[in-house]
């Protein structure tokens, strides 16, 4: 924990900085890890080190059938998946609150925003009324690239959509709009470093 | 939504004051509402009126096994019930983290903290110094009080239990420590204007 990388990259020492040695960078890409592993894993770096207390909520499920083969074990044997009705990711932050979701796509040049629900997107409006921290988190999965596009952002994206416009969010876009999450070892994502930058 | 009811009390008038006419007071026992009914209602009323964004967490489930009958439906076959980490409502008022767990018992005299588990009490205690605004509310059933009673508070119940004290918080306790809330028709569970004048 006593190591830090700035940006992402490992610091390795060459020899001279004239002579260009061949010194591979760190790379975080293949290493099969989801979004949703790289947030509950800095999650969890921020709660062991009092950083921040922020969890993923359990998925919905509506259940339908339950069966008790011993008096102390009960087996659900029919249930479905509900439609979540907020983001996933929610929790404190130096006494403010902080909600948000994460998406990833595996397109190249824009994000599409049908990967949000509209609950979400209304979900995310109240919090921002009651001054709650709101966000997303957007994974171009294929470069790795990760960004906090703030609320406010978003909202102008998703209602450009629903009054007619395109489907998506220009990368170019979420570059200018959004702000880039430094990656790391641990926390792999520390979207907290823009959180604190952007909000306090 | 145009009447109030301060206190909970239905205004009902009265010919004159002096004459003691048998006004029966409007009674919330009895009406089969488990406390969490209760606050999932207050929980809407503040959300549909932006005084606040808080939601109950769902259920955690260790799901085992799926099945797709059909190409759009999911049924779950196979699931268990997960001890949950964290407390079941959280959300957002005035910018600040709101963290709570709700429990009621049929004592009449005394709140058995078996009712608690030991990482919810962690993870109060973690969000406590973040910050957040963190409690318990208890629900006395038979006699259909509800308190609020901060985690500070709770704490010190909870290590004299630790340290081979009794396994219950008194009633009295709870009255001298906690805070009564008010019980009304909309909404059923006012805990915000407790929360409001401690904490704010």
């Amino acid at each position: 924990m006593k190591f830090h990388y700035p940006n992402g990259k490992q610091y390795m020492e060459t020899k001279s900085s004239s002579k260009k040695t061949k010194v591979k960078q760190v790379s975080y890409s293949n290493r099969g890890m989801t979004l949703e592993e790289d947030i509950n894993e800095t999650n969890q770096y921020y709660l062991v080190h009092k950083t921040a207390v922020i969890h993923k909520k359990p998925t919905p499920v509506q259940i339908v059938d339950v069966h008790y083969p011993t008096r102390s074990a009960a087996v659900i044997k029919e249930a479905y998946f509900k439609q979540p009705s907020t983001t996933d990711y929610n929790g404190v932050y130096k006494s403010r609150y902080i909600d948000f979701e994460a998406k990833e796509t595996k397109n190249k040049t824009s994000f599409p925003l049908q990967n949000f629900h509209e609950h979400q997107i209304k979900h995310m409006e109240s919090v921002f009324i009651q001054e709650g921290i709101t966000f997303v988190l957007l994974r171009f999965s294929l470069s790795e690239e990760v960004f906090l596009l703030p609320f406010e952002a978003l909202k102008i994206y998703w209602e450009r959509m629903i009054s007619g416009g395109r489907k998506s969010i220009r990368k170019e876009e979420i570059e200018e709009a959004g702000f880039r999450i430094p990656l790391g070892l641990h926390p792999r994502v520390d979207y907290l470093k823009i959180v604190h930058q952007l909000y306090f």
